[in-house]
């Protein structure tokens, strides 16, 4: 039992009549989540920890453990939640620092994320001299970013391996059945995971998209599945009112007394990248038909000294929820000094995690008294299980909680604007009438 | 003549009369930033680009070097302001990945800004067998982060180094006159730099406190000064219609119409930290008095994949502050595929930085058609004077903004309330009163 929500710090920001409006929407929500679906509706997450294919995962161990042997580097290629997953469970388990301390598994660098030239350019040069393997992660082979990146890898790996050594180092991660990237694997014979037809981006970190990486870092990925397994099994026996249900019926009610913005707060510089996927699969979910809670991120106590400010003191359009973590890795005691020069002196011999946990419980009583409603989610530590439980946690409590907000969280049609844009502008067959739409509105504004 | 201000994307989302009745408050907001003060007003960075002290600029030009040549690592220990902007400056100048890539000057860490156990005890791995250096940046030298950071850091360099080696590794930016740290300094007779009295933290990257590790990453501090002083001149030569300001006026439109978040946007994976400091720089100078517009960042296109789908669909309570880049240091052409595997051959041999730029305008168009107002921001590249500019730039544009807000943008009430309740929990002397309300508090939590 590692993973626990708190919500008794919230206690006087609603009444119950309040939270009771709003729970009347979670029965339908819970309902809507457990229906038999077709595969387009993206459900696919909802019984992973138990379904998942075993050999799959065997190959996705045997694979770790050949980059892990051969490999200086890996570099994995996706966007979205072709990487924030993985990106973030290695921070969790290891460390923010992880590339840069010494250890026995590969650095790893997630490319593909962006079109900058001068960010690629920085990662050839770190993988100079190094010998290197390449995940390539995406549904269709197709997504420009991805598929930029990988023109580019290719060519660098052509620099440094023959064909044949470059088939045992490329690793693709792609639909199971069609796709670009599926052709070209089978034309290249090269070695394949699936991402299922029925599991978003989003929602992808505990398959191969999210597991052959996290495994390269060392972690035990059959542990992350069973805090997975475990988060399921123990919300099913609280029943409706389980504690993830709770979470989403709590943001709802904060969103209706106009509560627009969430921030994650977390006082482990480590859950950093953590707050960036829990962003991608909040944001994404709800933000959608004019709705929806602007999902924010603080690691305190260094952002009390930047956000800390306007979160005591400034519009009251937010609510916080707190990761707190319980134990650490390594404990530190606050040295002695021999002259008391900073006034700490009463600090001296302490454990810095109690100092820590202070911090946090000072931060929460200040903020509530500043009229910010503050939920808390209790974790031991950062390790394997844990990490299981919190995503499958975050998981059930997005996809009520979208539901309840009257919308799909399984969708994301804001994301294809852009893209619609881009290629446009870039002058990609089939979008010629777009292009004159959008050539006369820069030329009106100056272009 | 390097960064612009452009407002014309926006014209849409707001009336003459609208802009006209915020503008009002930009002329006694103007008279107010230009008022004689006395120091507690901290207005002290606003001549600091023409008033710099050049000795001490000298000697930051002469301790930097001094690093660079005897450590492989420097330890900055500060929070808040206090780091925010030299690592933002280091990674805009250098690289998001500057302590992993090659090059001939030492790595560089910020601590002293969590209590987390574990994070120190990472940062103290990476040290393992390294010479270091440490810069301790504190006004007072009582700020417990730092403080009890500089503790461990000193217990760390006692295994190293003798007494007399480690007097010549500190160095210590703190108050002229008075404080903990200066005490301390003047005893052990460690080299100094000076925070002036009259700029507070957020301010403070174009003193000592940023200079130095910025110094130390091979960064020319001469010129991020002269772009500052630039920025100022030609502000002020363009009279209460520039572009600094107009941006102020703009941010105010658009927060009296109820769009209570503002995204910074950047294109560039290492403008990140620099959205970090602009976060502090505006969040803790106008979120106070139950007022004030939330500051987030976002990094595209990676994170078109994940709030993207918000920006482009959800609340419509946001608008956008695009930083747009227009020149690169390292080009790169998309490659050609011998087979057209991924559809993207109409993009083979075209510049990647051109590819980078249309994604900006597509999204731009989506996302102002989408009901998000769209500011931008250019500048040139990714060098000192063009750092010197955007900083000066926000500075005059935050200060204005703030005082049209009726806020007084320069202190920051709302961060003690946080440390008063951590020092009562942690039975500071002086606390008891406090420390007996919090327990029945908490006692009454369950706790």
């Amino acid at each position: 039992m590692a993973v626990r929500f708190l919500d008794k710090y919230a206690k006087g920001f609603y009444s119950d009549e309040e939270y009771s409006r709003v729970k009347e929407l979670l029965v339908p929500a819970d309902a809507k989540l457990r229906a038999e679906s077709d595969v387009n509706e993206y459900k696919g997450w909802y019984g992973l920890p138990f379904d998942y294919d075993k050999e799959e995962l065997e190959e996705i161990k045997r694979v770790a453990a050949k980059i892990q042997k051969d490999s200086d580097i890996l570099l994995v290629i996706g966007i979205g939640g072709s990487y924030l997953g993985a990106r973030a469970a290695i921070e969790f388990l290891k460390s923010q620092h992880y590339n840069a301390m010494k250890k026995d598994t590969p650095e790893i660098y997630f490319v593909g994320n962006s079109f900058s030239p001068d960010d690629f350019a920085d990662i050839v040069s770190l993988c100079e001299g190094k010998d290197i393997s390449v995940n390539v992660i995406s549904k269709s082979g197709s997504t420009t970013e991805s598929a930029i990146a990988f023109r580019f890898v290719r060519h660098l790996m052509l620099q440094k391996y023959t064909d044949a050594e470059i088939k045992e180092r490329i690793f693709v991660t792609t639909d199971c059945k069609k796709g670009a990237l599926k052709n070209f694997a089978d034309r290249e014979r090269l070695k394949t995971f699936v991402i299922p037809d029925d599991v978003g981006g989003r929602f992808s970190v505990l398959t191969a998209v999210g597991l052959l990486p996290i495994a390269v870092c060392g972690a035990d990925i059959d542990e992350i599945l069973a805090g997975a397994a475990d988060m399921k099994r123990r919300m099913e026996a609280q029943g409706i009112d389980n504690e993830a249900y709770r979470y989403a019926v709590l943001r709802n009610v904060f969103y209706s007394q106009e509560k627009f913005i969430e921030i994650l707060v977390s006082y482990e510089p480590s859950f950093r990248s953590m707050a960036e996927w829990w962003k991608q699969l909040f944001g994404e979910s709800e933000g959608k038909g004019g709705k929806g809670i602007f999902p924010a991120a603080v690691t305190f106590s260094t952002d009390l000294h930047s956000l800390g400010q306007y979160i005591q003191d400034g519009k009251r359009c937010l609510f916080e929820t707190v990761v707190k973590q319980t134990e650490v890795k390594n404990e530190l005691y606050v040295p002695p000094n021999a002259v008391d020069i900073d006034g700490l002196g009463f600090l001296a011999g302490k454990k810095l995690s109690s100092v820590n946990s202070k911090a946090l419980m000072g931060t929460l009583l200040a903020h509530t008294d500043g009229g910010v409603p503050n939920l808390v989610i209790e974790y031991d530590k950062r390790d394997e299980r844990n990490l299981g439980e919190l995503i499958y946690f975050f998981f059930l409590a997005v996809a009520v909680s979208g539901y309840m907000l009257g919308v799909n969280p399984f969708d994301q049609p804001g994301v294809e604007a852009y893209k619609r844009n881009m290629f446009a502008l870039l002058g990609k067959d089939g979008y010629s009438e777009l292009r004159e739409e959008l050539d006369k509105k820069l030329s009106e504004l100056g272009h």
